[in-house]
């Protein structure tokens, strides 16, 4: 079959297969890479992510990013954060919050200042650079979530602590990222501003604190009461989707609530709600590795002034990532530092949907976009083998064989 | 919370918002409505499509159709067949082919004969009662399927005789859908559907028969050797897909590719497969199920010439179905045949199609598209209830923990 067929299969076949196609050529070639990247001892999940890179525009030109694989994606990551959480205790996250704190703090900061510096420096516009010093401060933590969940990690000091700052990390990352909405709209309500900064605080420590006693109490009586065939499952898949929305009104992503929806669940809810929940990632969680890869577009960076400036914020994003986490997280020893920093160094989603805004609002220009976008994948990219080498020593394969029943 | 703040928020509350806000209201109101339905001892699946119907655009009009719950609902379809293909056998399937090809062949013949008949007596034009004779032909196996399996009574005689059924029905309604599609467009190929027939049957035929065989060597190879985390799932899913493809282009449903996958599976894969894909098929169906009660548009039935007419064909529609498919099996004796005559009755979402492409070739009116549709929902209403009588005694409930896991 040459690549010209099946481009053509793709754009010109029947309507009925459109779907089934579609949810084929993700799939397997994200499944495909995976298993060719572990076979030479690299992480599968960058092979997932570059199966995207292979198949998007970028090089065989077989699909483009679209609503439904992005909203396949956003359902992926949703699920991987809720499946995780499911592995965390809220009292765990509680006890390593004030250095989380710190960890999130400098850990946004320090990239904030630093891709603002590098874009003024460069001759940039004022609000541009503001803008690109944005998308350098929120991580995305499913990648990091991913690998540490296969690894057998997620119970390490420096995983509760990645997992703990992220959540912080996220209210920051969206604090500013409307902070810079307002300045590029020319009006900032520091009244709305600190009502935003609340509702994201409050809703957070309300579910952290209360959530698990709750549902200690609600789940088994769910279990007792309820007749429909796997209840319990379908209870918590309303919790995922209801913390999610209460989660977007509050001012933090919807993937923070349904993280904090596996948390407080993780006490009460049976091995059934894993497995199930467990074959729901599996299945979706291709789709968010593979489609942070189709949303790269090499041809944009064609000129030598942009591919130096793409290196340049890359390497960026990496060492201030890296350092302010590190830093905020140094009195643990710079073992656990440098695991912590390397586990928010990931950007994916995240920094592409700021340079999104900045575009749609009309102050991100097309070079500096294709910018954005290369440090978010590059940024996920590097993260996996750098984190196997951080952690090496630690890794529980049997563990993770227990509890994700991975074999 | 009132219904206008609700209707409000869905519509225009912020972009992050709408994708688990969708997943909440249609997934939360099906489960509820399950869970109620059971309470009063009623088929929970009524009460996932009726909350499509509650949500829809008839009456609280917090949702309509789209493309994104559209392609859910038929990803969620494909799973419920390929989870029901997992629990059956190829070798059982073909020993009932022959009782099976009656039955499709006069389950096909009579529902088309009187839809036809029913229309042209009305004064309706010729091609516009071709074309509801031929949405009267089809069944949509989802539903019995999925009622079978949650009741333990895949293994049953008519359980087995209804799912190889359904397979042949769907060739045969798809060539008739080729056949009048081109009677209205005014040009019949007859090699063009001889070719489309042989290409059908001699897909289905060799998946049945080599099928099986090919993945009892396929399967433990793969779990020899590949590396991947739950490697033996992702090559089943890729399995679902690639059959589902190859079904489309064969000119079968992508939905008989995906129950095919599921058979030829179902000697070799684990338990573990049977979990994962019994996740995703959890929470996809209520898509599915709630989708299809989202097409109902009741302010389309306005007058009375229109009811009427609806509850004509709707009365055809099931009594057709039940003597075309119970003479069929009437060799196995009036109790199988009364249960494979009731098990075929619902026309579900492969009815709403045909009307669909109907109305896109422009020879079915608004208020016979609405009739259609009605048929289409309300023999799918009705089919769990009668199944529950026709199979009384059959049930068995432990079984059914045991393979699906409920309880």
């Amino acid at each position: 079959m040459t690549l010209d067929y099946f481009a053509l299969l793709l754009a010109s076949g029947p309507e009925a297969v459109k779907l089934p196609l579609a949810m084929l050529v993700v799939f397997a070639s994200a499944k495909i890479l995976d298993e060719l990247f572990e076979r030479f001892h690299q992480p599968g999940i960058v092979g997932q992510i570059l199966a995207g890179v292979v198949i998007g525009p970028s090089v065989l030109g077989w699909m483009a990013p679209n609503d439904f694989l992005a909203a396949l994606a956003e359902l992926g990551v949703m699920f991987l954060l809720f499946r995780v959480g499911l592995e965390v205790n809220a009292s765990d996250l509680i006890k390593v919050g004030p250095i989380a704190a710190w960890v999130a703090v400098l850990g946004v900061a320090v990239p904030f200042v630093l891709g603002w510096g590098i874009l003024r420096l460069w001759g940039e516009p004022q609000i541009e650079s503001i803008f690109v010093g944005a998308a350098m401060v929120a991580t995305s933590i499913g990648i990091t979530a991913q690998v540490l969940a296969a690894k057998g990690l997620l119970q390490e000091r420096a995983s509760k602590i990645i997992l703990a700052a992220a959540v912080i990390d996220d209210v920051l990352g969206l604090l500013i990222l409307a902070l810079v909405s307002s300045l590029a709209k020319g009006t900032v309500n520091v009244l709305e501003l600190a009502l935003t900064a609340t509702l994201a605080i409050g809703f957070t420590v309300i579910v952290v604190k209360w959530g698990t006693k709750t549902m200690k109490k609600v789940v088994p009586r769910v279990r007792e009461q309820l007749r429909g065939a796997e209840a319990q499952f379908a209870m918590a898949m309303i919790l995922l989707f209801a913390l999610s929305v209460l989660a977007v009104y509050a001012g933090v992503a919807a993937i923070i609530g349904a993280f904090l929806a596996g948390m407080v669940l993780a006490e009460s809810v049976g091995h059934r709600v894993q497995d199930l929940a467990q074959g729901v990632t599996e299945f979706l969680v291709p789709f968010f590795l593979a489609g942070i890869g189709l949303h790269l577009s090499l041809s944009a960076l064609s000129n030598w002034t942009t591919v130096t400036l793409a290196g340049l914020v890359l390497l960026a994003a990496m060492f201030s990532k890296f350092i302010g986490c590190g830093l905020g997280a140094y009195r643990l020893g710079w073992a656990d530092a440098a695991r912590v920093g390397v586990g928010m160094i990931p950007r994916g989603e995240v920094g592409m949907v700021v340079a999104q805004i900045g575009q749609s609002l009309g102050v991100i220009g097309e070079h500096v976009y294709a910018v954005v976008v290369l440090m978010s994948v590059a940024t996920t990219l590097v993260a996996p083998p750098l984190l196997k080498v951080a952690f090496r020593g630690l890794a529980k394969p049997s563990e993770a064989e227990e509890r994700f029943g991975i074999g």
